[in-house]
């Protein structure tokens, strides 16, 4: 039997997994992301992970036709540039040929928001639809645009979602640029935000639930219990991402009349069907066609996507998609 | 000598054209579009106006392979329904089948900004790209997206950026939304926004240059002698249009990541070359890839683009594109 590693490489935890060419887990391992040291540091430590998940799945790791990796950055031919989040990778590491020899079967690397809503689409929650729009929301906010069924990637760098402008002159993001959606959206953002109102007095059991639970930062399950201990700055802040996560989506649905909405990443995915309802219900009144809106859905595979997303890379594409509608294009000539 | 009718109706004026296979313009007539009656009072100048253009180019209505007219509203099967700026049409008119009957040859109409985008892509500023974003600004602002070559009309209402949010909880819309592109850029919402600034108190010679023109309303051409006359609230108010026409549009470019913005529509040809050079320049803070901006050009066939594109819905489609480059969809694996 056939089987294929994949690996999430994220800024908090990597997660490994081997599957079954059915996209069976056989075996799933996780490890903490390295917040020290450099590229060779984390992919020792994703390496790892890959045979913890060999071992649980009961198979060599040669055995494997091939490894996928998800990962943050700009990844070209194998190598991740500008990793954000991660530690001393701000130049250019060739990740692939490095897990390669490691490993020792071959290794392919992809960009990590653009495997996990390749996933969606193949795999989970996009199946029932042709088009659709994905947004990860985590540290930061990304993207990506599916058309036809397929990821549409323009020049190469398609999906930049958190980085739509919804307040001119708007709050400063991490990127440096001003109003854009994950400046009010993405977790850095708002653990920043928090931290400066905490300081100029404002009241939150946010900080004492992240030491309760050994945290060192304002992670989605923290985010999560605030909001069932109804602690009222957490409510805000979710309800201020939620309205900029919404007018994002909005705006691109107005653009692109896409059918389907798809809400993954690590808050998205851990919020999931409630979240997903409020930011349904806040692009109502930003939608031209207000009376078709689009269904908005939890990523299906929940935070194993990107790892499953990840083990598409080393597989053979499947010859045809079956139950798609007809393409949507302009036609010849409208009568 | 296959001829070829087209008519694009605008709320101010229906512009008609007799053009050649190769499309070189035989003959072209005008007319206003009337501001009162309904459906059958517009049809009935549409029909006049393609008649004058047959005239000038010395041919009879009957000898044209076809006509084809660009329409406000929702076009569905040759009907029009809810053609805002258009007098008492806020119901379904059959277009296509009044037109027909009255000029005796085969008529096909189709979306008003979705012609002259397309004019553009096959025959204007788009010939060189393969995507590309159109943006249309007049008395409000249409716009659409090309994907490798071709519109994508998503469920059939795609591109309605000036319905993008740029401001959450902004300037009420004439769609009756908050925050749109167009609350700020479309030209209707601009002279509502002066006319009230003016009641306020603010100078402007916006108005005296309208009445010595003999408009009634605040034109392209008006706004644009404003400017040259340096009145300071026209400035002020074309630069805000830009900022959010930038905003809009970067934020498309950051999700879609295409190579082109094209410019049309009433004011944007008016403006010409110079505001697209302020837009390309108010786009580049948001545009998160900022080392490689779209290129922002004017649509090149002008205000007669809407009529050409028109004219094309009655011509066959070219076989094949040559000279564009390969398609940019997600690989079937990354290396």
């Amino acid at each position: 039997m056939s089987a294929y590693g994949g690996i999430d490489l994220g800024g908090t935890k990597i997660q490994a997994l081997v599957v079954s060419a059915r996209n069976k887990v056989l075996g799933s391992a996780r490890r903490k992301t390295p917040t020290s040291g450099g590229p060779e540091h984390v992919a020792r430590e994703m390496e790892a992970a890959m045979r913890d998940a060999a071992h649980v799945a009961g198979v060599e790791v040669l055995e494997l036709v091939g490894v996928g990796a998800g990962s943050p950055g700009v990844v070209r031919d194998g190598s991740v540039t500008s990793a954000r989040n991660l530690p001393g990778w701000d130049g250019t590491f060739a990740l692939a040929d490095h897990l390669q020899r490691a490993l020792g079967v071959p290794v392919r690397i992809g960009n990590d928001v653009g495997v996990a809503l390749e996933a969606e689409v193949r795999l989970g929650a996009g199946r029932r639809y042709a088009s659709m729009l994905g947004v990860f929301w985590g540290t930061g906010v990304g993207g990506g645009v599916v058309f036809d069924g397929e990821r549409w990637l323009g020049r190469g760098g398609a999906g930049e979602i958190g980085h739509m402008v919804v307040e001119l002159d708007g709050a400063r993001c991490t990127c440096g640029r001003r109003g854009c959606m994950e400046a009010y959206a993405g977790r850095g953002a708002m653990e920043a935000h928090v931290r400066k109102l905490v300081e100029k007095g404002r009241k939150t059991d946010l900080f004492k639930l992240m030491d309760k639970h050994g945290r060192d930062r304002l992670t989605s399950g923290i985010w999560a219990r605030a909001l069932e201990h109804g602690d009222e700055l957490a409510e805000h802040m979710i309800e201020r991402a939620v309205q900029a996560i919404a007018a994002a989506a909005a705006s691109a649905v107005n653009l692109l009349d896409v059918e389907a909405v798809i809400l993954g990443g690590g808050l998205g995915v851990r919020m999931g069907e409630p979240v997903a309802k409020r930011i349904a219900a806040a692009m109502q009144p930003h939608l031209f066609a207000d009376d078709r809106p689009p269904e908005v859905e939890v990523a299906a595979l929940g935070d194993l996507g990107g790892a499953i997303g990840a083990s598409l890379l080393v597989r053979p594409r499947p010859h045809a998609r079956s139950g798609r509608p007809a393409k949507r294009r302009a036609p010849a000539s409208a009568a």
